[in-house]
């Protein structure tokens, strides 16, 4: 069993850990500190070693901050995250507030005193908030302080886990479609568009697409951390632990390639003396920069170059995609026959339903992870956006209850993420007016075609409009970018509400993932995979349109969906795919599973 | 007659007048010189005695630039404009450039020769501008000088037409709503979250809007041409010339307002020294923070705090803006009669059709001004989407064909706009489906409800997704904001694909037009002004929603909308609508006509 329902934090962590701290802080003359939730990578998911935010507070969630004072602190986290910081951070130690309303910068304004020494990681910080935090700490009177060890690291000692270090191989060209070579000779090239001869790249999953390769070290997702230097004409020094390279790497990376230790880059960066370098401020910390000018470089601001690329996947890339999608897909309709079956009447509850779902993709001997731990949200349980079963809140189903899953895997050919909803039960009429609701602005999604140059949040609308019209909405995004054999959560497109000014383009993959949360009743969340497709002709038009394409396979919840509330157009599309879920996955199913797809996916 | 269908420029200008302009250059020692559309405030539509691109060029489009060099000269439109130039600007003179792929920066990167002096008139320029000019200066090894003399205005000398000088008169509450010290105060109040103690205002709108004071130094617009400094107190002074003040207006701005020429600005921005003065970048050239900053007083970058304010009506303006539109709705549909019956025979030209539509508003008694001037596109003209008929590009209507109208009128309670596009003879499938496509995404945005928060941006795909199926589009914005008896094209919000960060909140008025062009044969428009309202409940829902109330008053043409790909709620939608217009507009009309507008608002 991959996933664990454990809690490897608890509310006792302030009181154990903040006099540790606050002994370091002290012995630094620091007057306080800033514990982001981001490690030295930036990325989403934290090995457990990097995770400062969680050893000093006890919270695990994926997004926050701390602040630590001499003598009060705070914690702050997003709306996601009010229910659950409240059970695993002491109130008594922590101040709790809000991420984004007030925000951390806020705080120290009013909380830091004049002529104090604030200490901050600039390992840990993007140059952009820091500024802010900068700017906020001088309005008080106080002053930010960059520390050369962390106090924080310093106080968890030996009880720190290792840093991880798990082995780095080959991503084969059979998956990658492109080599590496290839890769870095147009990124390369595409320096000089952003008036730049070289590049920084921090974030792991540049790092994995740029080279070709897929490590292990941060959990649910086969990145690699490291970093490298990639100059215009392609060639590049790559910055990796000795302790994670497998043998055949260096062959696989040729010899346009460098393969260094960690403690070559801050020598490598002062290399870059006299050259514009370019750097990610939302991917690079501070250090980075800082690191660049001190050596004289010209440090040029600008979105990581492999963003894009990464992001368009190419066609052996989709083809891998359509590949684990059909795969996946197989093992959830496998999923959702016995949810629709056995567990009608067993009533399992959420960790029976994590198991079962895992041991369905188990069973294709192609897993290599979840892409994230299974959302499994039985009643009430649904309605919690960011839920995560574990052994203190667990549900087991009830008749007439809904119960909304949302799981990943990775495969060596792709990343899945997939939400479907059932009724356990009968489900009531409001149950079915709200789904179909959901489904409808799911479908709007879906079909859209559109110009180029069309960004995400011109689309978000097509996905809320149904429940807008009634009244309702849900306060998450409605898509982000999937990677291949990559993080379930990809830039640099995404589809919400919040602006981006970053074009759909043919290749991405986006989720497409509406919702609608009754708190202490249910959740509703109905999402598919789909990629970009080519501009086409549209017989009759005048100008090529963009489209998606849907990956996910696996059927609708017909007993959930009002069809006298569908439009014939949608109605068609529904049946549509009912019928390409039945044609693609049914190959792959026994009779009796296949005879139950079948009235899973008989028209409407 | 208030519109004219003269030119007023003629492709000679250039070769008459470059001459004269880099005589003027010479004396400064200029190696060139920038001419952007802009005048001193930064204003769409221009007095002839500031149309300073059209003296020199030729060109009399409403945006656009020209770069002039000892030896050559380029001039700068955009996509609408592209016809236009061609035709009105001496081409062995002036080279033709895109204004926003290519750009000024770019030509001026690429032309401008090392050490030279490229003069610009600070006083046309926004700061932002500026900045990227420069820069591109910089990298060419020229540099940019600010002028003390325009060499243009020097050059046009006694030809060139007298400063208006229409009379300010003051706009009454009846129409107002609120008076100018209300106004005073709660602008003067918000400057504190800005950061600022006093504002610098310089866009004529708000100037007419914060003092409750219309003018009409500006064709087609109430707009009084002044500066105003407000401070956080309520108190101003207002910078206009003593020419155009009226007997009433001391008495009317109050004790709280001083009144003052326009030589006394300088002066008072000098007095703002040691003060943090809100300036907004967009409104306002670089004249006044270059002199701010000479002043010491600190310049705080921002929204002009008039904007938003401005842009939420209250609801006398309201109530004014429903009546304008009842009485221009009766005007409108009396030319729509005049169009669907003796028209079809006499089969009139665009002067003529023009012409009719004045006398219609005009016989109102109330009609200011035109809000623009009339665009009446006969056939292929109506895909031309900036036309306005002059003599020399004028069609006859013809049978078969299609004739676009986009006017609207200034009254004292309200500014309209409006457009009909109206079959003449019989027209073809081909019309019919692409009215009916566009009339899809028309009645998308008109009905769409939304929350608190949305802005226009995330709604304008839900005009465009009808179109976007049949691989269709249009190139040009959604909608755009209206003033109340002011411009009839008014920011901050505006419903386009490009980027806006503005809400969408109660009382702003927007325009609702998505559009068909196939050129050299039709054009097809649909646009009501809509007004946004209060978040309101929905039954059975649970978050109060924004949506839309429809202003226009004017049946759509039946004749081109293909009911049966209207959906039941589309086509309950615009019955309830004509339902509206019979109701509203019928009351209005004598038995011929009303009996003309019942059919014509028939259920479909």
């Amino acid at each position: 069993m991959r996933q664990s329902f454990d809690e490897h934090t608890d509310p006792s962590f302030g009181s154990r850990h903040l006099p540790l701290i606050r002994k370091a802080m002290a012995e630094q003359g620091l007057d306080g500190f800033l514990v982001p939730h981001e490690d030295e990578h930036q990325n989403e998911y934290l090995p457990e070693a990097n995770d400062r935010l969680a050893w000093a507070t006890g919270f695990t969630g994926s997004a926050g901050a701390a602040v630590i004072l001499k003598d009060k602190a705070a914690v702050f986290v997003d709306g996601r995250y009010t229910l659950q910081v409240r059970d695993q951070v002491d109130q008594s130690l922590f101040e709790l507030r809000d991420l984004v309303d007030v925000g951390v910068a806020a705080y120290l304004e009013g909380a830091a005193g004049k002529g104090q020494a604030i200490g901050f990681d600039p390992r840990l910080h993007s140059p952009d908030a820091l500024e802010r935090l900068r700017a906020a700490a001088a309005r008080a009177g106080a002053e930010l302080k960059p520390v050369q060890t962390n106090p924080l690291d310093q106080a968890w000692g030996a009880d720190r886990p290792a840093q991880p270090q798990a082995p780095v191989v080959p991503h084969p060209l059979a998956y990658a479609g492109e080599d590496s070579a290839s890769k870095r000779a147009r990124v390369g090239q595409s320096l000089a568009e952003a008036g730049a001869e070289s590049a920084v790249i921090t974030a792991p999953s540049s790092i994995a697409w740029l080279f070709n390769i897929r490590g292990g070290d941060v959990i649910r997702s086969p990145l690699p951390l490291g970093q490298a230097v990639l100059n215009a004409d392609g060639t590049a020094r790559l910055f990796l632990d000795p302790a994670k390279t497998t043998a055949e790497l260096p062959a696989w990376l040729g010899n346009q390639v460098t393969l260094e230790p960690p403690e070559a880059l801050p020598a490598a960066l002062a290399e870059l003396k006299g050259r514009r370098v370019l750097v990610d401020p939302s991917q690079s910390s501070a250090w980075y920069s800082d690191a660049l000018t001190q050596a004289g470089a010209g440090v040029v601001r600008g979105l990581d170059p492999c963003a894009l690329p990464r992001a368009c996947k190419n066609p052996v890339e989709i083809e891998g995609a359509r590949n684990a999608h059909r795969r996946d897909g197989a093992a959830l309709t496998r999923f959702l026959h016995w949810l629709a079956t056995e567990a009608q009447t067993s009533l399992p509850d959420e960790m029976q339903i994590v198991s079962r779902l895992e041991a369905f993709r188990e069973a294709t001997g192609a897993l290599k992870d979840l892409s994230f731990d299974t959302i499994a949200g039985a009643g009430p349980n649904g309605a919690i956006v960011h839920y995560r079963p574990t052994r203190r809140q667990i549900r087991r189903t009830e008749p007439g209850s809904l119960l909304l899953v949302d799981s990943g895997a990775q495969y060596l050919d792709g990343t899945t993420d997939v939400t479907r909803t059932v009724a356990i039960g009968e489900p009531t009429a409001e149950m079915r007016q709200r789904y179909t609701l959901v489904l409808k602005g799911h479908l709007a999604l879906g079909r859209v075609r559109f110009p180029s140059g069309t960004t995400g949040p011109s689309l978000d609308a097509l996905a809320r409009a149904p429940l807008w019209a009634a009244g309702l909405d849900y306060d998450h995004g409605t898509g982000h970018g999937v990677g291949s054999y990559l993080g379930v959560h990809e830039g640099p497109q995404r589809i919400a509400k919040v602006m981006n000014n970053v074009a759909l383009r043919p290749g991405m993959i986006v989720s497409n993932e509406p919702g609608y949360y009754k708190t202490g009743a249910y959740g509703i969340r109905i999402e598919n995979l789909q990629y970009v497709t080519e501009p086409a002709e549209i017989e009759g038009g005048e100008r090529p349109m963009l489209g998606f394409e849907v990956l996910t396979l696996a059927p609708y919840d017909r007993r959930l969906i009002d069809e006298f509330a569908l439009t014939d157009e949608e109605r068609g599309q529904v049946n549509a795919y009912h019928a390409r879920v039945l044609d693609e996955i049914g190959a792959e199913l026994e009779p009796a599973l296949l005879t139950w797809l079948e009235e899973a996916c008989a028209p409407l």
